[in-house]
Parts: C-alpha cells; structure tokens; sequence
C-alpha cells in the first residue's frame, strides 16, 4: 500500500502548528481542545494540501481484536518480565490482551513472530526487541501498524518509543567511580545495533573525552549479546590485553555476571581489585554476591507508558509518533569500592 | 455442550483393552498398530455401546489457527523462563505459535484470560497454573480443549501432564540433610492447594512418618504463594516458634530466598547455624548468596514434553490423557553443611 504524499508533518509546518495540533482538529472527538482560530487554519491548509486524517488511517482494519503483541528479546533476562507486567496491567484494564512472545535474540524469530502476530489480527505492537536497523519496525510502519518500542529505539524517527536516560545513566556510573578514585575505567558494552549497546558506548566515550577519565581502546569491548556467555567473552578479552584498570561499567546486568565470572577465573576480587557496576537494576542483581551496584530504570513505568501510548496511537491512527525518556538512578551495593592502589 | 454418554474408557473395559488401543482402532491413522482381532473386537464393542471416535471430536472445531496459549503462574518466577523456552521451539517446529499469558497467581486473572484466549481460537492450553481444584482445567475438560498441565497436576484425572516426581524430590533432600547429620528438620511449604504444594509437604511428612526424623508440628508451614515475600513470613512463624531445628526444606527456590532473608533479619548465618534446600534449580540459584543447595529440575524437557504431549491431542483427539513423570536430581551447594554442633 503506498504511503500519503503529504504527511502530518508537511501540514503542521504549512500551518505553523506543532504536529499534535494537526491531529487534534482532524480528529472531530479532540477538536475542541484547539482554539477556532487555528482549527479553521489548519483545516484548511489540510485541505489545500489534500491531507486527511482518514487518508493517513486507509491501511487500517476497521475491526479491532482487541490483542497486542509483545515481542522482547530473551525471557531469561529478569529485568523484562516486571516491564511486562505493566504492560499487562495497563492494557488489561483497557479490555486488551497482551500476547508475548520472545524472539530469543533472533531477528528471524523476530520477523516469524511478527508476521504470525500479524494474521492473528493484532491490534498493535509493543517491541522490547529494537535494532537501530530494523525490519519489523519497518514492516510495521508500512503497514500502519500502531507500534510503540520499550527499552530500545531504533534509527527510524517515525516511531514512538519510552527509552531509559543512557546517557544519564552512564554518566552516574561514571561519577560515582571518579569519587571513589577510580581513573582507569573499562567498558563491557552491548551489540552496537541496539541503542542500548550503542548509545551507552557513546556515552561512555563522551565522559572520556570530557577528561572525566582517560579512554583506551583496550578497555572497551561490544559484547555480542546481553548475556551472562557474552559477557564473560567480552571481559576476558580485556583482562588479556594487560591494560590496567580498577573499575568496569557494563552496559547492562547480565554483562556484569558475566563480568564477575571472568574476575573469578583469574582470582580477580570485587570490588577489592576491580569495581563492577551493571545497568537496569534487574531482579535479582541486589542477590548477587556481591550485590552489584547499578541503575535502576523504571521497569514498571516502561511498562505503563508503553502500553498506553500504544492505546492512544490505536485510538487515534493520526497521532504524532512520541517519546518518552525515563530517568535512571544508581543504587550503590557491595561491587564497588575505593581501589585498593588509594 | 453435552458430553458423550459412553466414553473411550467404558469401550475399554468393555472390550478389556487398554484406553488407547481403543483410540488407535477408532482412528484410521493407527489402527494398523493393533492387531487385526483386537481391532474388529473393539470396533464391534464401540459399535455395540454407540461409542464412536467423531463423537468424541464433537466438540472441537474442524479449522486450526495453529496457536497454542500458554499460561504460567508468575512470570518473575525464572524457573518459568527455561520451561516456556522448551515449549516455544518445540510448537514453533510444527507451525504452532505460543501465546503466553500470565496470571500474576491470581485466579480470576486465570480465567479471564482463558476466555480471552479462547475468544482468539486457539487449538490448545497448556498450564503452568493448575490447581487441586482448578476451575479452567475443568472448563477445558467441557469445552473438550486439547488441554496439558505442566509442573503442577490437579485432581481431575482426565487430564494429560508433564510434572516433577515431587515425592523423590523431597526424600533426596531429606536424605542428603540426614546425612550430614540433621535431626531436625523444618519444612517451609507452598500454597496447599497446588499439587507442588500439597504433595512435597505430603512427602516429608511420609519421610518424618518413615522414622528418618522426628516430625514437629512448629517446624511446618505452608506458605500462602511460591514468593519470596510469602517464603518470609512463613519462616518468621517457624523461627517464632522457638522450637530448635538445624535445617529447613523449602518446597521452592523463591521461598527459600525468603528463607534467606528470614534468618539474615535475626542474625541467623547460612550453612552455618542453618542448612537451607529449595527445589527447582531455577536460574540464579546458582549465583545467590550463599548459592543454594536445590532439586534440579529438568525445565527444558519439562517444556519439550507438555508441547509434543499436546501436539499429540490436538491430531488426535481421542488421546487418551498421559501422566509423564520426570525425576528431578539434587544439586549441592554452599547453603547446607553440618550442624554445628555435630
């Protein structure tokens, strides 16, 4: 099906309005909420460009199911199930109901999934499983699919998406280390094609080149999963390197267990010899021995928001696409210390 | 919708062969597996009580959707993750897709979403959640729903289930507990009205009941959910008891993190004033503190068998219900030890 020449945004800059302003008077429910002024201008520059709210929603089935899909990437990753239950609870009490799946990391599962979600007659998507290149996103806005991402965004603007403060994130990691005396700091990232991965990289390098610490290239590795096994891979690779360092900061807990895996092979101590600090806060990182310092995110407002923006965009096909940045705090537990050289 | 009159078991005794014999006769597909006497006995006898293999199928829709819902009791729970794995390859390996919803433990929660999903024309449930008495379990049985229960059983019997042999569970426990030279023992259990619940403080009842320790009424709680908060409460009853013991099984891994907590509040170190079990081998037991001492069960083939036991019932719908029991194994940590005073 071919995409609308003139888009909401072609529109709203025409009539000099903010997009939302745009969906508000073409939709008669929520027109009342604009002054008549610019209603009447809107309408009319909408109709000079030949845009039309039900031009943007033609793609869309008139019958709801009343079911979301819910795709994320690796169910043995405790830190999704609490976004999960607010996902739940919050369509759960708008008559929806949720259908998760897990794609196991696996963009063929990922697309599979979503084409079998796809003939099941779902109402919309939430998916935990971004790429910042990805063909579900993709498909999805190509079908008119009403789709929010949770946790991870992609490169496509288009989108709407509720995403944790990365950047904030990294940068509490960072200072809480230089105030204990760290200056040699390693990085354990994620895979680079997620935002997650890519944009906790970044960060990291930014508070680098603030002077905040010195970056090595030793010290940095993208791990090719979130998981504990790639974890452990990537923080053996910088151990071999013989670079000296007194603190890591993975980009998210399951690295970080993977991290404390490849100190204990070497007999390396946390936090006595090298400081370790996680990212989500997940369930059970407060158990680990030793508890691992980390952010927390709001996993159950990720969860709440997800899903009803999702409701809104189904509500409202022309809704401009939004975004939600959640701030993360550091909770400070036993895997970092002052370094022991202090 | 009215059940048959006459069933595959009365056929069965009536023609003195076993349930299933008569389900391969009656289909086409099978008979050839049965001998040729046996076959004709066996059609003449169904013929004769006016039992016949479509008048089982009645019931069911002829189309498929190829989908299957899943419902598990607590998705914060990780021992579900491992399972829920196992089911997803094995159905995604015939087409199926699995629908996963979870009931947050809540039973009208459970219902609705079965209605939900029966609204969306799934072919199949399997169910993590069962009770001893379990309303869906038993609308599944009327609606003639291919139906397995996984983990937990109920009391109905018409029903096919993948479950834990519980019972050498328990005596493994209690078993490597006396061996260490343990005497007494307290027992922290589920809700009673799960069948993991009822039958493992059943089983270290009949272990007290077999002489290998003295059975204590103070010393055994059942807890009111498999959670680490309920695991909590329950332990500070038996603790408040004052009653001495050295040991404590617990009927799960969750409780017995609350166990945990339970005995870190009054100072109470673990192995070394008390040795902790739980059951489940569920990921992160390994990595608590101290790592626990467990039942390992097989979640992988858990999840394998409850999706090909259904796949089964959905081709063939006069499949007689299968019980299979896998054996769980024990895993010995750090949080058991001799008493001290030994």
């Amino acid at each position: 099906m071919a995409k609308p020449k003139v888009n909401i945004k072609d529109v709203a800059a025409a009539a000099n309005v903010h997009p939302s302003t745009v969906s508000r008077v073409l939709n008669p429910a929520t027109r009342s909420m604009v002054s008549a002024d610019v209603a009447t201008r809107v309408q009319q520059v909408a109709a000079k460009l030949g845009y039309s709210r039900s031009s943007l929603a033609s793609g869309l089935r008139t019958g709801r199911s009343y079911t979301v899909g819910v795709i994320i990437p690796d169910l043995s990753n405790p830190v999704f199930p609490p976004v999960v239950r607010g996902i739940e609870r919050t369509l759960s009490a708008a008559g929806y109901i949720a259908l998760l799946a897990d794609s196991d990391n696996n963009p063929k599962s990922e697309q599979a999934i979503f084409d079998s979600l796809k003939a099941r007659h779902i109402d919309g998507l939430i998916l935990a499983t971004a790429h910042t290149e990805d063909s579900v996103v993709a498909a999805c806005l190509e079908d008119r699919m009403p789709l929010v991402l949770v946790n991870r965004t992609t490169d496509e603007m288009d989108v709407s998406e509720v995403v944790n403060n990365d950047e904030l994130g990294i940068q509490l990691a960072v200072s809480h280390l230089i105030g204990l005396g760290h200056q040699r700091i390693a990085f354990l990232g994620g895979p680079e094609n997620t935002s997650t991965g890519s944009g906790r990289l970044q960060a990291f390098q930014q508070q680098g080149r603030l002077g905040k610490f010195k970056l090595q290239a030793d010290l940095m590795r993208s791990c090719t999963a979130f998981t504990e096994a790639a974890g452990l891979d990537g923080m053996r690779l910088i151990l071999e390197s013989s670079r000296p360092f007194t603190a890591v900061i993975a980009a998210n807990d399951m690295l970080a267990m993977g991290c404390y895996d490849a100190l204990a092979e070497r007999g390396i101590s946390c936090p006595q010899d090298i400081s370790v600090t996680g990212f989500n806060d997940m369930p059970f990182s407060d158990r680990l021995s030793p508890p691992l310092t980390t952010l927390h995110i709001q996993h159950d407002e990720l969860g709440v928001k997800a899903a009803s923006t999702l409701l809104e965009e189904i509500r409202d096909p022309g809704m401009v696409p939004r975004t939600l940045t959640l701030d993360p705090q550091l909770v400070v537990r036993e895997s970092t210390a002052k370094p022991s050289n202090q």
